[in-house]
């Protein structure tokens, strides 16, 4: 049978969801894993363990794919082009994933592009800092550009001051970092669009994301109260996006929601946290979305399937012994409290802080909605214990 | 972690579609497969290849699973029985199965509780066919009380020297046959109900199946046009039979729908053909309900998440030289002419007439609905090319 593989590089629980949506599409996962009790080796049969950084485990992983795709974004863009030099299709491709991998460069190139960002700049020095802080205001925020994620490599500097012991002591071969302009944002939104290599593209309602320290909270879906044509803008932009760096599979674009309209914040090209609300809410779920394109399948409907669809992480906890809180024996209440809930757990041991799981609730009630899923998740976590 | 480990008898298409349920709620699969290639063996990590006939290979896979439960009713349950008393947890239980493994003590049981069923009658050779016929009217069904499936081991016997035909050289020793009065019915339905073992149970809406051949080829949730006392009636059927027979896990109850109201044709004890439209929708799939029901945490809604949703199962064919037809090549016709149809493969090898899948749509548009599943269903299938 002409039903083909599809090798992802990454064992987390974009890979593990990915496994969810490939199982009725009857389309076969290879998984590249770092241990074999990664979340998505728990989940999927055909797994090898090896290093996505070491290029000999990748060029001997991908014989007998039809396509790799990828769980993260870490794998260095020259691997990938001897990869897909093999013989091997590789969606996203390097010459689209380096903009996901590299703040800067993506900053350049949506500059050039004409699409709304925050005002930025390269900065080697605490000097060159403070020149831009002179320039648009304080605060300003610096980014490292490569390797952050969740809140790290990203320092809010309030003034000058601040800027000189943060650049102190940076050897001066270290790459510059990206200072931007402090948005002043009324919340934060995100737009998922899909695009396969034939150009076809899908764009996901516009939503809301909460996030608490760096890490995001709660997902409501379509974003509330945005005004319809704001919506289609932030859709346009993600759309005029994933076109002009030919990006294949899922581009997530988060975005700051102001005064002034929308301006892009961060880029992912994968499956998104802020997505993972369309598995119970939308017609196609992001996951399914995402195998489509990089298969070069028609995408499916993005619709919204309720009025308003809210999804809260679910992060890990201690207990006041220092043990990890076991979501498991929470279900119980949560379920019988709720039985429209949605609980999503991605087989991770218990770290805090850690994403082990979200749930989601749809319905018409925002409200309502927010209240439940905020409580569930909480209950799960051992936050609360009512 | 707490995180269950359910093992499952039989490697399926049902046992498969359990996976996509288990992996969002973290509970582990074990699967004990009759071939490595097995449709749910594809899709499963931890797979056990063994004979569910043979009491080792149950005795042995048994261990270190919470609960067992099954993909198929064929495990005799004398077998059942001696796991349960090795202390692991098997749902349904071999007090409950017995009566989805043999037709004629299903309906002595029911009968005595007072359930809706065509008037039957044990039949051991052609002259009480006769007898029977002569009682309640030609023609008489006849069954097999043990093994029939997918319209096997049922005959439709029009007049008393079909009976002897059919009835001449069985065996003496073989077990009686069960006579059916033939029901003049409307159409069939049928109710899907989940059960725990504290008692909780759920009932899904009452749906109306089309059989061709013997075999399910469409089901419409909820059954068009049904008057909801009627409905009503047939949960309640379905969730007395659950109770009565103490059946944990998933109850299929196929009916006739008749001007009288309605009779109990067909009983299973697993999740259904005929519930498969759940997966898409309803609020609860019922292969999440199942793996809920049998580790004894509370149901969860199953409620409808569409006014209508219609299934059509894919049939495997071959074409005009007797090759087998794949249905991967035809998907790109099937997302392209419809993004919102949802597609389910089973991975299994096509066989003509085996099902290998299976269509959903929701909408409001009942027959909008069928035209599109029908016309999915039968070009995936090859049955037409446009």
């Amino acid at each position: 049978m002409a039903f083909p593989v599809v090798g992802i590089v990454g064992g987390g629980q974009l890979a593990r969801m990915m496994q969810e949506a490939a199982i009725p599409l009857g389309i076969r996962l290879k998984l590249l894993a770092e241990t074999p009790t990664d979340a998505a080796a728990q989940v999927i049969p055909d797994v090898v363990v090896g290093d996505y950084r070491n290029l000999d485990s990748l060029l001997s992983f991908a014989p007998g794919c039809d396509v790799v795709t990828f769980d993260h974004e870490h794998v260095p863009t020259d691997h990938i082009r001897k990869v897909a030099a093999g013989g091997v299709a590789v969606h996203p491709g390097a010459d689209a994933l380096l903009y996901a991998q590299d703040k800067l460069r993506m900053r350049e190139r949506l500059s050039v592009a004409g699409l709304p960002c925050p005002a930025w700049r390269a900065v080697e020095d605490a000097a060159e800092v403070v020149a831009f802080g002179t320039d648009v205001g304080w605060p300003v925020v610096l980014k490292s550009p490569r390797g952050g994620y969740d809140g790290r490599g990203v320092w809010v500097v309030g003034e000058p001051a601040q800027a000189a012991a943060l650049m102190t002591g940076r050897a001066s071969a270290v790459e510059p970092l990206l200072a931007e302009q402090f948005v002043d944002f009324r919340r934060e939104v995100a737009v998922l669009v899909a695009r396969s290599p034939c150009g076809q593209a899908a764009a996901y309602p516009v939503v809301e994301t909460v996030q608490a320290d760096g890490i995001c909270r709660e997902v409501a879906a379509p974003a509330p109260g945005l005004a319809a044509a704001v919506a289609v803008s932030g859709q346009e932009i993600a759309l005029k996006i994933a076109a002009e760096l030919d990006v294949v599979g899922l581009l997530a674009v988060e975005m700051f929601d102001t005064a002034h309209g929308l301006f892009v914040n961060e880029l992912a090209m994968r499956p998104h946290n802020s997505g993972h609300w369309t598995i119970d809410g939308a017609v196609t779920g992001q996951f399914e979305q995402h195998l489509r394109a990089v298969l070069n399948l028609p995408l499916g409907a993005p619709t919204a399937r309720a009025p308003y669809t809210v999804l809260v992480n679910v992060l890990g906890r201690l207990d006041e012994r220092g043990r990890p809180i076991d979501p498991y024996p929470r279900y119980v209440h949560c379920q019988a409290r709720d039985p429209q809930l949605r609980i999503h757990m991605y087989g991770k041991e218990v770290r805090p802080g850690r994403k082990v799981g979200h749930v989601t609730v749809s319905g018409s009630d925002l409200a309502d909605l927010r209240e439940r899923a905020h409580h569930a998740a909480a209950y799960l976590a051992g936050e609360i214990d009512g």
